[in-house]
């Protein structure tokens, strides 16, 4: 059905259409919209573009293992394909995989049946719709920075604002100012986007702040949504299994979305699977919103997704404990460096520590990449709070650490 | 970390908290937003419920072959795990897929740089991205009905206004009205959203039609996100590999976002595969939008479509031969009943056919399904428009599309 006279662009562009440009709106630019083109760009992807063409990087930049996911994970969506799990599912997820989600959940922070239970292409698509479900144009949202970009301006592609509250910084590390927190979280606020364990930092909220900012959300009607994606990477006493969570608290009815992924306890950041916990009664809507950003998850990878949760537990244990060992001794060697300041936080995967010099983080980890093959994320990535800082993520072997840090050291040394 | 005396919803029910409610939002009922309410439910999912309890079902309700992906796709996905190809990929997609699409977009349509395609989590992922490039609160949107209601239901999660042009039924089936299109056209329209060979009509676009709607588009600067997932499923002369599509017909850098699918095609539905081709300029734009939507499809699935498209022709068209000795088969099984008007489409997977007693169409699938164990898709689930017609997928053999026939035949003799 080709037609090669109407094909070419140079026939058909825009300067050489053959009827007249009279309307208003095409003089305007070919381009996205005002709201669109404000967002933020990754500054991860700008770092990383500045070491084109250098052959050796080192890269700790990504929120990502080195480690490839467990075999018996990757073996069950192959076992799905081959028995042709094909085809479309529910919107909300397969019966089986909310299921056992609840079951999950359950275990961790009290009765949750699986009609609170929702599967999502991933922990992101998790954020947008529960940002879907809850604000539109010119409702207020309030985050607490630094943060992942993707909370902040999720709310902005619906047309809502979003103002920030801070973290402090001090000898104890990255805190919460509960005080202004809740003062930020007026009475006309539509919504609270907060992560903890918190992405960049590894701060870790505490059950007692928790309380206090459920309580205030309460009073005024206020959503929450958690992104408590990192709440298995936790190094707590022995036998804690979990950072504290909003669902410990809240009972499954009231005002809180708390969104979760398999990308990081299961090392299945490519799979793009996650979840969601949330009221009843908004599942309906919600399995509405699914259908229309991307109708379900795979179904080999819902099935996938079953097996990690029932068989999975003690690869988890395993990774969290290769963690914590990663994370001190990259902590150890940092702390040895002129000019650095590293606090251990208790959550995530990730160093976010004061460097000197790096008042241009930005500029800094672009010349790190250049220079000396070592690949950072800058803390303005995370909010103008973050500036000053870089993020290191710790997820590999200790090896790949001291190789790193030894780039640092010696890049250091030069300046 | 789990709070046993914390964690029972009873305990910290919003009737027990301990804080007097004072605000006003915490007054307002725990639900969606109005906007998200007041979205349409799936009406196929009503019928579906409504045959709950009935132990023999046969299902021609979804927009999905019976058949399982073909097995060289299954593998590449399976190959790419046992790599261990388990990680985030691009935003806009792996190069090796991109590349694969520019060449078969380029193909069918004229010269497709892979600067100017992207890939998505699924066609209705492509379709709700388009969406949030271009349209916010307040904009204009028309749509062509009939329609899959995601089209119509899409913008109006970004605040967008969607009115209706809508499509004329009578002795060559359903045609378009040009005229009365490019009048609800108006200069003040953002987006045109229209879909080719069309769900659920299987009304095919002419080229003279895109033609005159692509001038017009032009002329007033509105956008065309067209939705040509079902391109290949066309049904025209010997060696038409193609519906005439958009991209024939436009330059690559004017306002046209072409949206596709690997579910149709390449019977992947279940794997949430989609593509875009739209002007280069809003590709950054478009990989912060997919980053804050699921990131990127996963990277196994990617594989997969590189495979699909590298030797999935012949797959293809044997399948598109299949649909089509189904489409006359069901056609003049139909023909024969009392009642039924039908017309026989050249593209897509459906009859869209009008039956004697579908004033109701809802209704009247509710009972087929419940005294016939037919599954059928109501008309009035596509907009008004399509109120008094039923929609059959004709995506299986001759043989369940006689039994399906043989049910509709004995209820409309019971009638």
């Amino acid at each position: 059905m080709r037609d090669l006279d109407l094909s070419s662009s140079a026939t058909f562009s825009l300067n050489a259409t053959t009827a007249p440009v009279t309307g208003a709106g095409a003089a305007a630019p070919t381009a996205a919209r005002d709201a669109v083109r404000a967002l933020r760009s990754s500054q991860i992807r700008e770092v990383a573009n500045a070491g084109f063409g250098v052959a050796d990087i080192l890269p700790f930049w990504f929120g990502e293992s080195d480690r490839v996911t467990p075999a018996f994970i990757r073996e069950a969506a192959a076992g799905a394909l081959a028995r042709g799990e094909t085809f479309y599912t529910h919107n909300l997820g397969i019966a089986p995989l909310r299921e056992a989600l609840a079951r999950y959940v359950s275990e961790l922070h009290g009765a949750t049946p699986m009609e609170n239970v929702a599967v999502t292409s991933a922990g992101v698509n998790a954020l947008m719709l529960a940002a879907q479900l809850v604000v539109g144009a010119g409702d207020r949202v309030v985050a607490v920075t630094p943060l992942w970009p993707n909370l902040v301006e999720i709310p902005k592609i619906l047309g809502a604002t979003v103002e920030t509250a801070a973290l402090g910084y001090g000898e104890r590390g990255w805190t919460l100012d509960l005080e202004k927190l809740l003062k930020a979280l007026t009475p006309d606020t539509k919504l609270l986007m907060i992560n903890s364990p918190n992405n960049p930092t590894g701060w870790v909220m505490t059950r007692d702040e928790q309380r206090a900012v459920l309580e205030h959300c309460r009073r005024h009607g206020i959503w929450i949504v958690a992104d408590e994606v990192y709440e298995r990477l936790y190094y707590g006493e022995p036998g804690e299994r979990t950072a504290s969570s909003f669902l410990d608290l809240a009972s499954r009815e009231e005002r809180l979305i708390c969104v979760n992924s398999f990308s990081k306890a299961w090392l299945m950041t490519g799979w793009r699977l996650g979840w969601i916990v949330a009221p009843r009664v908004l599942m309906d809507d919600l399995g509405k919103l699914v259908e229309y950003n991307t109708s379900c998850a795979p179904s080999f990878v819902q099935q996938a997704g079953i097996v990690a949760l029932e068989q999975g537990e003690a690869s988890t244990r395993a990774l969290v404990a290769n963690l914590r060992v990663s994370r001190d001794h990259l902590a150890a060697a940092l702390a040895k460096l002129p000019g650095v300041d590293v606090k251990v936080p208790h959550g995530a995967m990730y160093l976010f520590f004061k460097l000197e010099g790096a008042q241009n983080s930005l500029d800094l980890c672009k010349a790190l990449v250049r220079e000396a093959g070592l690949g950072l994320a800058p803390g303005s990535a995370f909010g103008p709070q973050g500036e000053g800082f870089v993020r290191w993520c710790y997820a590999c072997d200790p090896a790949r650490l001291d190789a790193g840090v030894e780039r640092l050291s010696r890049y250091l040394a030069r300046r």
